[in-house]
């Protein structure tokens, strides 16, 4: 599908609303005041079915009654006349639509049939629909405001930050925090019902969208969260994104044993993080970290920190201890600068640097030059107060001098301002630059910046790449659970044949203890003379996902004669025979199909860390062995993996060889809805690891 | 010790500042001033050595000048001049004194001889002095205003909020912060370097207060932790501790293995949750909590929230779930309210409710009103704008509701209010009311207020009490890693001897497989007939911390001949053989004497668990059974001890009288300075567990 043309939803040169009217209470009419105390320069055309003038504009009864045909139409009429509506815009040649009406189907399913007649409508005449329950769009460049409640006009010229939003609400939340904070905006879109555009589409308008330099979204559900992914791994503009709704239903339903241990949110998260987005809890932590892409990128850890206290300076330590930055040391160039002017013992030579008592502002100026001059410094943090007073014109220089140090050097100084009440909004707008409210939001800020630029320099070497397999078969010796398929095809419908799932695996390399599937006593002997003893044995019934639980599993059976009473204790239609296996971790590896993020497989440690401590990695698929190494060692429990406390390290290549193979059998197999391998036990470094126990449900 | 009369330092009728002079920089000439903008009703009076006067008061040349005694002395002259300006106090019967002069031990240690001469001068004439290195008091009851920096005043009466802070800055910063947010203080004090009076004689003294309701703390290092939690735990005042310098230098010196587990700020931490302190990470979150207190109690995790939107009420879901507190289930009597007068099908009925749709603020304060009267309501959230304009008196009334309907039904209802630039302050100086600024901050401090009263209503039953013993000695057969308690005497000094560590074990009672120290093979042989095979056999030496990671141990010797082969092997002078024990789960029981807080237990699971992941519980000693039970099931990791998957319970009472046990044992025994049992076998429900590894060390 080519990429819907939005051009006219952002600058349209001629609006018209539907659904003005005289009445003071009337919503629509609130439209034409917006745009009008924007600034809009396009034409705004009324239209209502009693006719009558609001200010200067007269309502139009109908849309042909304009005799020119508008670009884009904004509807806030009711929703069952909006079809009719929608026709005779198709007919005036319209092929952009907002609808602001609500009571859609965010009111019951009822209203769903409505939805369906908009769309047959639109396709009808190639209509493009924003909404409907929404409240358009505000570009600040142009001062195109779409919204139907009253909005305050932003002081200052457009800005560089755009806003997706799924909530009008929290779009005024947002707009009001953002002028509190003077952040500002440059497109501002709201989104709705999402019945045809969602935040994908306006994503990828952004994206494409010179005004805009970082993207901001608030979400309450994915419309499509691998297309979202797609788009932010392939723009270096910061995405954040406040996915709320991480507590929904959905999260709280368990899909099936081992996948599910991944929460929908879980994998939300692992999804976003993998495209580079940056995930935000609060609008309040949006706009902060928002404010730090409108300063020069900081592209490594260290940190120099100036305050005019020693407890703002510890504050910063904890703060940079917090967030993951490190404190450069002090560089000779600022201490020798502080020797030569400051008399000895006043100042502590150390980084936070205490400059309480140097009362001179050019010399500020020069310590932050020749701090950012250095090359072990990739940004600053001025801890310092802004007040009336004589000590204001001094306050404002430094905010001018860190503006501009900061981009003649290229590198993010973030301010860290406490004003007092007469100062508060003075502070903020005296220059079109971002003052942090304390330690803590800026120092987080610049970590996010420097998280997502290390990922933007980092990101050739990480691209996601077929991997090349290396499996290394283990010898199988000892102790372990057995492999299980699912049982027999027929009994539980879904769940994979035992034989099916066994040779699939081997079909791509996945190492598998010697084993056999058999029905008698003899045959059970034969097979464990072939494979070797000591075995373990299990009925092959797919009924008990974890059959160790229920005893269904003997194990370490060291001869016939404790393989005989085995069978004997059993007593199953078909029956498992399988080579012990000695050692090693037991790991866990499984697929599944995300309804958000689609294909996604997951690593962690067995035992409790996966379930109960919810230890475990996730990423979309396809991955390649650089992906696998990353998901092993990023988890908590890989410690044991790399030899704790003098224990042999297991082989992390095999197992990452594994995930690779595992990910793409899933791949390849579109019919697969889940596959778990529980345990993949990984033996000691270059002994492979093996797959004791799988499990495989087909669509 | 009796507790200091600090009196004079917060309600003084005649107060004598030093180092006041003509000079327009002069700092002590600010102090006055402070004190006449605040309203303070005393005497005060200036002196200086160059007289003159300031305003309408003269500069005295001394104290005897004045011609009567002053009851507080604030001093900040230079340094050195400070032991004789003392003495003069002292002389005319000052017996306080605060100490604003900077430049003491904070900037090296050749100033402490200074110190020392001031502590010698106010011992001789009964003195206390407070700082140096601090600005005082401020007493917002009666004007007493001591900071030597310009002051704001605050606006409105005194509040119930008392501040104490070891920086000077950060006062400040709370000052400044606490006026933006109308929170209302009672008392501020700088403790400076605490060289008499620390945060524990002020916390001692504002418990004591009847103005103060709640207490914020901000601190970079202990005074005297264990008289902190002792304060604390005995108040039913609020406690907010913001302890900066987390990352100090103290927390990364490793001391001795096991119980080096627990850094100094996780020891910090768990000492103050255990007091009830609330520890915040910022100034805003201090503030944002202390706001809450000046509300009624939340007695319970039940939550009702109301919002403007429905976005809101996804924000406040997710905050809600994120603090832990939920949603109580729609009161029939708010659906019924709302069926009454809301249109079918406008408002979805649920909680949170979005009366977004409602234009009616009588019916507002009719549904906080009924859900407030439900007994399954603990609290409320109300989230709404505040706009100039038509909503303004609106908002006003739902501030004054709000804050009218928490007081009468003593429960609280916190406002979440967005206001416009211009009604920013106008919003909070409404009323005396705390608003928050969004959904997370407002959850959050509704979730402190539950955590702060919940500890209160449980206070009796989980105070720390003596526990009864009962130790099941477990059968002993299996795998292990030996009791070793250290090995000869003198090799090591400090390392307590393998035979009196076991020794001083079994006196309390503590379970051990049985074992034997013997010096040749046929001692060995002899022992291991007695003890049963299979045994393991360790050098006795203290040398090797871990031994097991230099095979400074043999396990699992099935017999005799296998015995006399790990001899062979080992050759030590003196070796210990220990029966195996078999199954159990590692866990790991380490006390030590914590610098800040005196004696303290860890609890963990063994492996990665403690030293990789940190997840172990600690406690201040003495602990009882109660708190003994709760160390195990606090820590992530006891889901292993639960019996997962089916796997057998643990004996978890047994762990929990091992941990009393070795606790008791500690405590009677001070010349122990650690005492690490690595590993604690857990054995199933009803065996017990055992010392396997123990390793003590003496002070």
């Amino acid at each position: 599908m080519a990429p819907r043309d939005l051009k006219q939803f952002f600058i349209p040169d001629r609006v018209v609303i539907f659904g003005a009217s005289q009445n003071p209470d009337n919503l629509a009419g609130i439209i034409p005041l917006n745009n009008d105390l924007y600034g809009f320069k396009g034409e705004v055309y009324l239209v209502g079915k009693n006719g009558g003038r609001i200010g200067d504009r007269p309502i139009y009864r109908s849309v042909e009654e304009i005799g020119t045909a508008p670009d884009l139409a904004v509807l806030l009429i009711p929703a069952d006349t909006i079809p009719a509506t929608m026709t005779a815009c198709g007919k005036a040649g319209i092929k952009s639509v907002v609808i602001e009406t609500g009571g859609f189907s965010e009111f019951g399913d009822e209203r769903r049939s409505l939805e369906r007649e908009i769309l047959h409508v639109a396709g009808e005449w190639g209509m493009t629909v924003m909404g409907p329950n929404c409240i358009g769009v505000i570009n600040m460049e142009n001062g195109l405001a779409l919204p139907f409640v009253p909005l305050d006009k932003q002081k200052g010229p457009a800005g560089s930050v755009s806003i997706i939003s799924q909530s009008g609400g929290i779009i005024r939340d947002i707009l009001k925090r953002s002028d509190l904070e003077n952040l500002a905006l440059n497109k501002v879109v709201s989104i709705g019902n999402k019945l045809m555009l969602d935040e994908n589409d306006i994503l990828e308008y952004l994206i494409g969208d010179p005004g805009t330099r970082s993207i901001g979204i608030y979400l309450e559900s994915f419309g499509d969260g691998k297309r979202l992914v797609s788009l932010a791994e392939n723009t270096e503009k910061p995405v954040i994104a406040l996915k709320a709704n991480r507590a929904g239903p959905g999260n709280e339903t368990a899909r099936f044993h081992t996948s599910a241990l991944a929460g929908n949110d879980e994998v939300a998260d692992a999804a976003l993080r993998q495209a580079g987005v940056l995930r935000a809890s609060t609008t309040e932590d949006m706009i902060n970290w928002l404010k730090i892409f409108t300063l020069p990128a900081m592209r490594g850890p260290n940190l120099m920190a100036m305050a005019r206290s020693g407890g703002q300076c510890v504050l910063l330590s904890d703060a940079a201890f917090r967030y993951g930055l490190r404190f450069a040391g002090l560089p000779e160039s600022v201490a020798g600068m502080i020797r030569k002017n400051v008399r000895a013992g006043v100042i502590r030579l150390s980084n936070p640097l205490d400059v309480g008592d140097i009362f001179d502002i050019g010399l500020y100026r020069d310590l932050i030059e020749l701090s950012l001059l250095e090359p072990g410094v990739d940004g600053l943090i001025f801890y310092h107060e802004f007040e009336r007073g004589p000590g204001e014109p001094w306050a404002r220089q430094l905010i001018h001098n860190a503006r501009e140090l900061s981009m003649r050097h290229e590198k993010p100084v973030a301010l860290c301002m406490m004003p007092d009440r007469e100062s508060y909004f003075a502070m903020r707008e005296f220059e079109p630059y971002p003052i942090f409210p304390d330690a803590d939001s800026a120092t987080e800020a610049l970590a996010i910046s420097r998280r997502h630029f290390s990922r933007m320099s980092g990101r050739e070497s990480a691209r996601r790449q077929p991997g090349t397999l290396r499996v290394i078969i283990g010898p199988g010796t000892g102790k372990q659970k057995g492999v299980d398929g699912g049982g027999h095809a027929g009994h539980v419908p879904g769940i994979a044949d035992v034989r099916a799932t066994l040779e699939l695996l081997a079909r791509y390399d996945l190492p598998l203890p010697g084993y056999a599937l058999v029905r008698t006593v003899e045959e059970g002997i034969e097979a464990a003379r072939r494979i070797g003893y000591p075995v373990a044995l299990k009925q092959s019934s797919p009924h008990v996902v974890h059959k160790s639980d229920l005893n269904a599993v003997l194990l370490n059976l060291a001869d016939e004669a404790a393989l005989k009473r085995a069978f004997n204790a059993l007593q199953a239609e078909e029956y498992l025979i399988q080579q012990m296996v000695s050692g090693g971790h037991e790991t866990i590896v499984g697929c599944r199909n995300d309804p958000e993020f689609g294909q996604v497989v997951l690593f962690g440690m067995g035992g409790i860390f996966v379930e109960v401590l919810r230890d475990a990695s996730i990423r979309l698929l396809p991955i390649g062995l650089p992906d696998a190494r990353e998901m092993i060692s990023e988890i908590r429990g890989s410690k044991l993996l790399q030899g704790f406390r003098g224990s042999e390290p297991a082989d992390v290549d095999a197992i990452a060889s594994c995930l690779v193979a595992v990910s793409r059998l899933f791949q390849e197999h579109p019919e697969i809805s889940t596959l778990d391998i529980n345990p993949l036990i990984a033996l000691p470094a270059g002994r492979g690891c093996l797959v004791v126990d799988a499990r495989m449900e087909r669509a």
